[in-house]
């Protein structure tokens, strides 16, 4: 079969597989997840022997690297993960169905909405194999059909784990082709998948920054994405010191190589005498590399020049870049300029300036005396994520089962005409 | 200034007013727009002495027809509508600005969510000028920065309605820019405008199917758009057959031109021969042509046969398809594969299959014992509508101010960390 008619019948299989799947009730569909609990459990072995063997061909190939290596290892605990998280899935309400914000208008109707799957999700994304039983159990969840595309280098991985999903869909008479694997590892497939705009509604890549910008530039399906996570915290000069160093030290070194991990701070230079000789204390002992302005460079001595280009890069490194800045105008000019509006924090005991920044910042999650490294969907409450959004349209910031969801008018009537 | 630079100029221009725009209170909104009241009614005479020089030019061109005419043409009447739209618009509370849905999570840290405006809007119309208007209104209390491109053939009564408008954000110290009007005919600057997704963040196009169809095809920016209103009433074996004929005759004949006017009419088996002959009765009278099944013609006599195209257009005119079903999922079925996810209405006393139905079927407003009619912004309690929109993500159905605007998520922490 060529490529074309290849993606053909996916989409249409992904189309018809949609209107099935965006109908069955929640107890169906905790009723497959727990059946695609007890699948993994049962091919444990199988899976674990089949990602031995795509490390084993990964371990051959000319990009071999470790952590290629750790990202598409599953073992025990990883595979329990999987399972923890489809448990989560689980547990989370179903979003679909249900009439909501009933009001009577002057003209005697009703009108309320209601929440319906968004139809067919393709899923774009690199090696880590949690990915596909993550993605596929969310999906199933908020009553979607999905195409996966995994990496090449997991693909007998994928398989076995599709095998899982499809047996607990089968299991409950559901359609299987509601999840399907692109087993071909022709990377035509994508971008043949990316122009469907007919067949597939929304477009969710995961994994390196160059796979996102590829997928945006060349689809014309809407991409849930976020490009860049430069993320800021801004020590106003009313912050609380210590809130202030644990903060700091918090988004920059709990985890570095996270789109929410903070990339520069901003220190208002009233309180930045006091504060800065603290944190650098406290940054070099954990070994960051600092890099500041002139104004932060005549406070602290370990710190090199920062750049413009500086305050436009996501290190995603043991690096931070420092600015003073003058007050809270400073502060959110600075974020407007080289913001990605992901995530940004201020630290500050006034409530009318944390007010003021938590209104004028315009970033997907913007904080008030918080971590940046809490813009997690888990930490929202959402469940499980599919990815976190920058985007201005539908979804923002981290996107559950809500988000793979949108709201239809419901009308109720009793004969009303106009 | 070649058309490159001219574009770059006014897309710097609403991004800069779009961060001032997007942080006024909406006493300052509210303001704005009674000030654009003074000034319409101020400058009534010139409005339309202006547009009275954009008639006479169209009617020398080549393009004269009666209908542009009366798109075109603003009278007292037609002004005072505008007032009133924006009378309306400033009786919607302010959707911007407050914190809303705040939980506290396990860890400690309190989320919620803000709603924000989305920034720059682009807005593609025809010649109606009362747009102009009505989408600077919506903007501003919105909190959106927006570029207007009208119809070439209403340019100077667009640029008089634009003076006022700059007038009053003007009188209240609000940054002018954050209403542009593209005061040049060239069409190469729409197609320049569409690629800058950098700078906007949605575009609206108003107006035929064909600007509709093509800003879409150019567009790298999201569109707000819904290119037909196929939309269906099904009268259902339980339906009251005084309701039936009510809901049928107003759907399709309280206005033709419209998309939420009915242009196929579903008819279940075992009501049909009851149901039909009486409603042939009723629009015979109106003067509606019927196009009918195989089985609709053994029922009614005047009534022609209906193709396969008939049942994927949208008529916009005195002309209806009937098609006889089995039952309900008859009916859905007809629907998912000929509708445009518009409207589509069911006509029953049985609440359980209209519970269905109005579950099933994924439309942007899905009604149960009401005409299709009333699928619109003011109907359903929005104020006044941009839009309507059948894409699946970000806004569904008729748009008002909150579909201009999407969440953030808000943290407030008391120096939490992970």
């Amino acid at each position: 079969m060529d490529i074309n008619s290849y993606v053909d019948n996916v989409c249409l299989l992904a189309r018809e597989s949609s209107r099935e799947i965006s109908c069955i009730t929640q107890t169906q569909k905790d009723s497959i997840l727990n059946d695609l609990v007890n699948e993994i459990k049962k091919n444990r072995e199988d899976i674990k022997s089949e990602n031995k063997i795509d490390i084993e061909a990964l371990k051959k190939s000319e990009n071999f690297a470790e952590s290629f290596i750790d990202r598409l290892l599953l073992n025990d605990l990883r595979i329990d993960a999987m399972i923890d998280s489809i448990v989560e899935i689980i547990a989370i309400d179903d979003p679909v169905g249900d009439i909501k914000e009933l009001k009577t208008m002057p003209s005697g109707i009703k009108v309320g909405k209601m929440s319906m799957p968004l139809g067919v999700i393709a899923m774009i994304y690199e090696s880590r194999p949690n990915v596909t039983i993550d993605a596929s159990a969310l999906s199933i969840k908020s009553g979607n059909s999905i195409i996966l595309r995994g990496g090449s280098e997991s693909i007998r991985t994928n398989i076995v784990l599709e095998k899982c999903v499809k047996k607990a869909l089968q299991e409950n008479n559901v359609n299987t082709n509601a999840v399907q694997l692109i087993n071909k590892v022709d990377r035509k497939i994508v971008n043949e998948l990316l122009v469907r705009n007919d067949s597939i509604d929304i477009v969710i890549p995961r994994g390196g920054k160059n796979l996102i910008k590829l997928v945006d530039e060349i689809s014309s399906i809407p991409v849930l994405k976020h490009l860049d996570g430069i993320c800021h915290v801004y020590i106003h000069e009313d912050a609380d010191i210590n809130k202030a160093l644990e903060i700091s030290v918090n988004s920059k070194t709990q985890r570095t190589g996270v789109c929410n991990a903070m990339e520069t701070l901003i220190v208002d230079t009233n309180i930045s005498e006091k504060f800065l000789p603290l944190l650098e204390e406290k940054l070099v002992e954990k070994k960051v590399e600092l890099r500041g302005c002139s104004k932060t460079k005549k406070i602290i001595n370990s710190v090199k020049d920062a750049t413009q280009e500086d305050w436009e890069t996501e290190y995603l490194d043991s690096i931070l870049s420092i600015i003073i800045v003058e007050d809270l105008s400073g502060a959110i000019n600075h974020i407007s300029t080289y913001g990605s509006g992901h995530t940004d924090v201020i630290v500050t005991e006034n409530d009318q300036v944390a007010n003021s920044f938590l209104r004028n910042v315009d970033s997907s999650s913007v904080m008030h005396n918080a971590s940046s490294r809490f813009a997690d969907g888990f930490e929202y409450g959402l469940g499980a994520e599919i990815g976190i959004s920058t985007n201005k349209l539908h979804a923002r910031g981290p996107v559950g089962i809500e988000g793979l969801t949108n709201e239809k008018y419901i009308v109720i009537g009793d004969g009303n005409i106009r």
